[in-house]
């Protein structure tokens, strides 16, 4: 078994930034194996239009990827409609959709060690008939597993999400007791095979304000939370709270954990891309694959302009890299080498 | 008329922080005038506590408080049941009302040019059979105004919210046409009134994730947001979004703003506190007085050990003093004097 790790990296959105950023990547030698997934004609297109000189060269499994500068190993995916930079286009929807598939079918066959995700579209894969509320959900059921968890990262900072894409309104009734124990073992069990954490501390946030003041604003923290953390705390994990989400973020309660789990979208999030915007990435607990991503979305206005930022991609690349790292050490130890394949002749 | 500005300092819950607060600031000469409002006897044996020599003298209204070093100026609430630090005691909920409507009324007559408030107990205040969900709400009543906005303040960032202190469940709800268009008018004329800003920038966040992303996370932005802030634009406001949250606060949206409008408690305040931890102060804008707050709890284990920081209250009491000022010279130039009095004899 060869110890070179091989991430997919699929471009996304062809209207958006994906495809430069991909592009901008391969400019400069890099330590990461990496193939995107794409359309290489969208590719071949793209560079034009930003005047880089890349050769794209067609991959296929077992070989290694190109990494000199200039470079670029390519995976192509069919069905791509329309090329061009800023302009969304429904025909693109279930090409999108396929280089997902491609990856992380790649991923579950051992061809890749992990994938990682430059932004999508939700309206234009909708809008082609292709129910997609996320990446997230979308490789939870494709891997076939019941619960995900969607966590987002800096040098400093790890939150993780009870509920993810939910209208507000919905989110209490989410917040089971079934539904935050999945979660909070997900997230215990991947600190520790992913992150190489022995035992994680983790913080978790109230739902209400002031988690609930005693019941005053509100009864999920008495009724629903507090008990599922204390029998969760009896199964072994270390877990704080339920905590005011505004007193959670400051130093007296972070210096002393791993991560934070929040109960919901926007009470986690401003604040890790407030602390980390331009170098926070999107990690997908849970999975049997690696899988990370850019903190941001398909900014339609920057592509093909070359102002794109590829700051967050280098980021979601290089932990992408070090979970499957972090995943192959643990595969052998315990004896399991479930992502394993042959990649001997260079490319 | 005086240029003197005296703001009253409501000490809060005796068993908390609040009076040893009050009493650290008398150790050091001030530049505003301050007079505390709260059980003489509290802060005697506080300050024997703390080994804090400070003279406590009785103030009249129209007399000028005491600023030097060592000397406090007390405006005396009597029905303390209990002045034990740390011991939370039922019997003090009256009191602390007192305190609180003692300051509030004095505004309003003018004996005072704002009021400052240490933290309370919301428990103890409800225990004692009176219902009391915040000081903000509580001089909404008291002072018998319809809406008031509570807004957190740092140097760097002011975030205002549409919500404050209700369960998660109801906010939705709550995110009405009427109270978003009465939140944001507050907002915009009082950033006017209370901080000389001319023309306010507002970002204003989104319900959902994403701001509901086009109605694919739900329907609020547009059903009721967007319209109401096109409506409110139309009326020269100068509003941007529905943004989403985790957009919202970073440095693209922020350096183009004077404060977010955040649509519920956690989605606003978790980044504020992050940002300005020790440093934020709580200010209830739509009132027809000054009112600001540290922006901590009552830190029961750490009353009458002498380690609790003032630096928040410091801030509060700070901008308190420059609002006062602010309101003082609009109240001049209106020609309006709803808040003077005649400051002249030293006490």
């Amino acid at each position: 078994m060869s110890e070179e790790t091989i991430l997919a990296l699929t471009a996304g959105e062809p209207a958006g930034i994906g495809p430069d950023l991909c592009l901008q990547l391969a400019a400069e030698a890099r330590d990461a194996g990496v193939v995107v997934v794409a359309s290489q004609a969208l590719l071949a297109d793209r560079a034009k239009a930003l005047g880089l000189d890349v050769a794209l060269h067609p991959w296929q499994p077992g070989r290694v990827p190109h990494k000199a500068a200039g470079e670029l190993s390519v995976l192509h995916v069919d069905g791509c409609a329309s090329t061009q930079a800023g302009e969304l286009h429904a025909g693109n929807g279930r090409y999108v959709v396929d280089t997902l598939t491609i990856a992380a079918r790649g991923c579950l066959d051992g061809d890749f060690d992990g994938m990682v995700t430059a932004p999508v579209h939700k309206g234009v894969i909708n809008d082609a008939g292709i129910a997609f509320s996320g990446h997230t959900e979308f490789l939870q059921e494709l891997c076939g597993v019941e619960r995900v968890v969607m966590m987002l990262a800096t040098e400093e900072l790890r939150v993780a999400l009870v509920t993810t894409h939910l209208p507000l309104k919905d989110v209490s009734d989410a917040i089971t007791p079934e539904r935050l124990t999945q979660v909070a073992t997900i997230l215990n069990a991947d600190l520790k095979t992913f992150f190489g954490i022995e035992q994680p501390r983790i913080l978790v946030a109230g739902l209400n304000p002031h988690a609930g003041e005693g019941g005053h604003l509100g009864w999920e923290e008495i009724e629903i939370i507090e008990p599922t953390l204390e029998q969760l705390r009896g199964d072994g994990m270390q877990l704080t709270g339920p905590l005011p989400a505004d007193s959670l973020f400051t130093p007296h309660w972070l210096n002393t954990a791993d991560a934070a789990l929040a109960m919901y979208h926007d009470q986690g999030l401003p604040v890790l891309k407030f602390q980390g915007f331009g170098r926070a990435v999107n990690i997908t607990l849970g999975l049997p694959i690696v899988r990370t991503s850019v903190d941001h979305g398909t900014a339609l206005d920057l592509a093909g302009t070359g102002r794109a930022d590829a700051g967050s991609l280098h980021t979601a690349i290089r932990v992408g890299g070090q979970m499957a790292r972090s995943l192959k050490s643990a595969d052998r130890t315990s004896g399991c080498h479930r992502n394993t394949s042959t990649k001997e002749k260079p490319e």
